[in-house]
């Protein structure tokens, strides 16, 4: 049994106590007394603060689940304190490039261990409401080191976490931002263009949008995702986004050339190409 | 009452039959007697037959809903017989611009009115088992004129189908092309691209796809489209679609830009407008 602070208890923090609660011990922080409280109640955490000053000296891992500049500046503090030798630092916030840069500058020539955390869950709910143990289940997680003893602490970061059944796999800070960019990121853009040409084409969305069907519903249903949160997100992702675009409209161009020059075979190919791969999407091989 | 022939018993055909069976006398033609014999078992058809030519002369409207290029070959015959004076013609053809040539080409000179017909409903299934009679309730219900005499037909047949529940729109042929693609050509175009990208960038399908989450599995579903049907579908609307294809890269291009260039404001504001217009989508203003 380890013990545990998380740090901000909304739907991924909160998520992730509730699901560890009976495997580890529990301290939960965040700004609201109100909150902390509900969460003993419930048991999701065995204890609280709004200090983490004051609990961070036990923890054997601390998870940072705050808004990204919450986790900023909670890094820099973390820096300042003394923490036991062998504590793991991970972190579950929606950007990572700053979260990184932070966590290099504070922690390189220190004996703590940083490893990034995402996980491919969260809802469009949020708050202690949104918390659910099985959050996580079955859902791919990334572990990301940013040096060598971040590396080698990865597997006791899996083990201390297991219970929350995630499906974690070690990925480094670049493979990450060009997976992301291409399977988030891109899809996002592409998504939100798509609604933008519509309109622009056809006028208002709430007219034209009667006789749509469900292709283009889903197709572009992350387009009403959060455009504040999502600016947020590409900015901290540009290069591998950039990149990762140019293959999408290259993409796009092949079928427009097949199309443009009535290549019947050619057309075929590069649709069946996608539809064969977009059927066995995440099939075992 | 009205007497209504419908060729092809689909998922189309079929669902109109049981739609209209209590309102009208429904005549199927289908070219195997195992399924006119089980449609009539199933109250879909009151009678059937495998000859159109010996039924045509009685119906006072004709639904031809096989595929195109029967569609195509019966408009040729239906121009040999001799029809109700009265008689419309209407098509449930999963492309447009070859029916409407050809019945324009065999019915200009005549007595006989053409309406095309495309309902934005169907499901994956086929055949007689896939026949719902309320497949066609509140889904949007395009018909298409092909002249005056065409136009003037449109409230009748509106009044004769009413029960299917669907909710008819007039529209002209290249106002339909243009909308379709626009809403559903160039999403499935942008959903082929995207799993080619994908796989260009990142590999197998069956590997990165274990990592994806719900965003680019719903923005990539219509990728799995049948690719022979969507090369048929994609060649028969090529001008329209490369004009929306256009507004499309513009849209992408808006994006790339304001994020390569570090514009957050500019950013912002595209990602906002895509938000609120795809929140809105086809509510009533």
């Amino acid at each position: 049994m380890k013990t545990i602070v998380i740090q901000g208890l909304g739907e991924m923090g909160g998520s992730l106590a509730a699901a560890l609660y009976h495997q580890h011990h529990i301290i939960g922080v965040d700004q609201n007394t109100d909150i902390i409280n509900e969460a003993c109640a419930k048991q999701i955490i065995h204890e609280g603060t709004t200090n983490l000053s004051a609990v961070a000296g036990k923890a054997d891992v601390i998870i940072l689940a705050t808004p990204v500049s919450v986790i900023l500046s909670t890094i820099k503090t973390l820096g300042q304190l003394v923490l036991k030798d062998d504590v793991i630092i991970t972190d579950a916030g929606s950007t990572k490039q700053s979260i990184f840069e932070q966590a290099k500058i504070t922690f390189d020539q220190q004996y703590i261990t940083f490893i990034g955390g995402h996980a491919m869950a969260g809802t469009q709910n949020s708050g202690l409401d949104a918390v659910n143990p099985t959050l996580y289940q079955g859902v791919p997680y990334f572990l990301i080191p940013i040096d060598k003893q971040s590396k080698q602490n990865v597997p006791e970061l899996k083990q201390i976490l297991q219970s929350i059944g995630a499906n974690f796999t070690e990925i480094d800070t670049q493979q990450h931002d060009d997976l992301m960019a291409m399977i988030s990121d891109v899809p996002h853009i592409a998504a939100f263009a798509l609604v933008n040409a519509a309109v622009k084409q056809l006028g208002d969305a709430q007219v034209f949008g009667q006789y749509v069907a469900g292709g283009f519903k889903d197709t572009t249903r992350i387009a009403g995702s959060n455009a504040k949160v999502w600016t947020d997100i590409l900015l901290s992702n540009q290069d591998s986004i950039v990149d990762s675009l140019h293959v999408y409209t290259e993409a796009l161009k092949e079928i427009e050339i097949a199309l443009t020059n009535g290549n019947r075979l050619e057309l075929e190919a590069l649709l069946s190409r996608a539809q064969d791969s977009r059927q066995h999407l995440g099939e075992k091989a």
